[in-house]
């Protein structure tokens, strides 16, 4: 089963396809990555994906499976013989599984409310409820990297997949809104260890050059102006 | 480590609670049961879960572990020579977890949505779309069960606790507002599949009888109302 051709949908700019194609990168799985036009989902996508239509979704086989942290769950139990994602020890998995949650359910609903903040103000108060919950974050990645580069250790986990894929929105934010989310002075920890999630061989091909994605959000929102007005 | 004392921190009302003590049940652990009082946190509770100061928090040594699908993941991988509660295959794994999070985030807030609903137009709007949201269910019950009893098949499994922990909740509302969420013309297997998980040997003495929760909300809606008087 491990064996089956493995395919990917996704779009090259969403963080949570970037999470699924770490997973698959850190253990050394061969993909295609099949590009979708979120405003013009292709049949393959609906049909992979009925419930929510949303990238990404791995087909493993002839089998699709959706949501991203279920996905990376998947590639760890699946593909066994390679580096783990997920600590061995039950009780280093539940706090894992307890910080991804975090990120979703707390930290990246913020990561929203930063894009629609108008106005300096609006956007000065979004910042700092972005770093303020960042401090469990780094009070996490003390407990959990025990020193070492990662919150999974020497190696990349399931925290630093989850966490990490929003690196590069980070440094295009800041490049647009000139806004610092990851700040030194607050969590100093966690601004090294994102350098070091960047530069990470089962990462930098996979996460767009901030520049890049500055790019990409431009044209978005110029497409988007441009079918509002008509 | 699996010999060690297990406590429980949560409310008997609490749907998220009950997902514990139901997996706690299917492995025929033992535990303490600690009630806490929501609107006087107890200091236990405030240091195992300083992120989300919430219940449910198990307590498995010294060891505190918080948010109830990570608690249940963490209670099948502990004690492993009891049934599973999440299936042995990772593809049946990852289905198991996508449907959990489809409760989590798309069809328990709607039952939150009822809560708040004024009038009853607005509920009928919110019942409408909960029997809506539960066809996607139903016809995961239908491949999931291979028309065996529970989502779990013969046994209760992982869909089984995070959608089931709420049917006390369900009869309640139907008392209180006269509101029938599960409809036996919509998804008739779940209707068959709920009385059934009611009356499971590891459900029926932890989920409280719907009167009991009519009489607890009851006292809860009045003291917020004399808290909201004075």
């Amino acid at each position: 089963m491990a064996e089956s051709t493995v395919k990917v949908l996704g779009t090259q700019a969403s963080p949570f396809a970037n999470r699924v194609l770490i997973a698959l990168s850190v253990k050394s799985v061969d993909y295609e990555f099949i590009q979708e036009d979120m405003s013009n989902k292709s049949e393959l996508l609906l049909k992979s994906n009925p419930v929510h239509k949303k990238i990404p979704v791995l087909i493993h086989g002839d089998k699709p499976i959706s949501e991203s942290l279920v996905i990376v769950q998947y590639i760890d139990e699946t593909w066994t013989n390679a580096p783990s994602i997920l600590p061995s020890d039950p009780h280093d998995r539940a706090v894992a599984r307890f910080w991804a949650a975090y990120v979703d359910d707390k930290w990246l609903p913020l990561m929203s409310d930063l894009g629609k903040a108008q106005g300096e103000e609006a956007k000065a108060e979004v910042q700092e409820k972005l770093q303020h919950a960042l401090v469990p974050l780094e009070e996490a990645f003390v407990k959990c990297s025990k020193e070492k580069a990662f919150f999974g250790g020497d190696n990349i986990g399931y925290i630093d997949i989850a966490l990490g894929c929003i690196l590069g929105w980070i440094k295009a934010i800041k490049i647009m809104l000139g806004v610092e989310i990851f700040d030194v002075t607050k969590t100093p920890g966690l601004v090294k260890w994102a350098d070091r999630f960047l530069a990470d061989k089962d990462v930098k091909d996979v996460i767009l050059e901030p520049e890049k994605l500055v790019e990409i959000l431009k044209l978005h929102l110029a497409k988007r102006e441009a079918a509002n007005a008509n």
